[in-house]
């Protein structure tokens, strides 16, 4: 089984992951928590060069950077896991970069799926939980996060970026219905988890 | 005027390059100079990436950082050079990714290419030269190079990988015999040169 969660930061999601993985152990299944880019040495090198602020990196080689990551990272720690029947956990995947490099950078849709298909091999998770906020609500919740360098250079994208991304996000909900779970974001904590959970329990009682 | 060398480390590319460099300048041509991977910020960042030892890349990951490199390279430093009309000396580009990580490492040979033309949006050299050595000729001459680390992680990939490379790069050359100009690599470094000026004159004249 894999799962994996999608949103804009702020939206919620990592805290959602955290909970669904207590849940899933307090059940004894056994789970594996990764998030992207990273997880593996040379997706964390990947990440840091991603998100300094040191360069402007093209959008295509920024598409290439992401993929790059996420190819080491399926090859090397989900395939292991999913074989070792472990419940696989990602923060952030493929449909990450289709919704912020294809439409929020306005890269070619096309050329983005062929290149996420490269570095995925066709493993796509089971479900995908996209945990959907608005930019502003993200924003003031970010604004609590004590980071010291101040935003990293996607976060410096503006609303405009965010409002496709975020359309980017619907449209594949729709094209992907059985896989992709839009989740109202703005309400509590705990309803929010309780909707998640029952997505989850649903989905490996079909196992 | 876009011109690349290709060939194994040792095969005397990098020399050829630059005579042929110090011709055109004395000429009076305006020349820029770029290696693969390399020649931007981020690019040199990715190679230091992929040529330490330090841990195994998996050959898809090799395959899209080495294009991340070339993507920035292509959009940044060689289209702006080429609308200024400066001939680029490009020493390896997107043949190398072809003949290392599509026949070397045996990737999908569509894949390789697909993802080639991702990061050179179409930009291709209009003259290439192969030089072509034996494996064993190159690595006589590697041995003469002072390198405190010893051979880095694509070295160190033995004889049937360069083997694979250097019929990969014979199998580009016989699909694309305008562009593709396979040099005999063993012979005297001016005899060399001389037939590489030939060529370029030649190709110049006709702009």
């Amino acid at each position: 089984m894999f799962i994996s969660f999608e949103g804009i930061d702020g939206s919620g999601k990592s805290t959602q992951l955290t909970l669904l993985r207590e849940v899933l152990e307090d059940r004894g299944l056994r789970t594996l928590t990764v998030r992207e880019p990273g997880a593996t040495v040379l997706s964390e090198e990947i990440r840091s060069i991603l998100l300094s602020n040191k360069q402007s990196i093209t959008s295509t080689a920024e598409l290439l950077l992401f993929n790059a990551a996420r190819a080491q990272l399926v090859e090397r720690v989900i395939v292991p896991a999913l074989e070792r029947r472990e419940i696989v956990l990602c923060d952030r995947y493929s449909d990450s970069t289709t919704a912020y490099q294809g439409y929020g950078r306005q890269l070619d849709l096309g050329e983005v799926r062929t290149c996420n298909n490269i570095a995925t091999r066709g493993i796509m998770p089971r479900v995908t939980f996209f945990i959907d906020v608005p930019y502003e609500a993200a924003q003031q919740r970010m604004s609590f996060h004590t980071t010291s360098g101040g935003p990293d250079r996607m976060e410096r994208s503006g609303p405009e970026f965010f409002d496709r991304v975020r359309a980017g996000y619907l449209e594949i909900a729709a094209a992907e219905p059985h896989r992709f779970h839009v989740i109202d974001g703005v309400r509590d904590r705990d309803v929010i988890h309780a909707d998640i959970v029952a997505v989850v329990t649903a989905a490996l009682s079909t196992l």
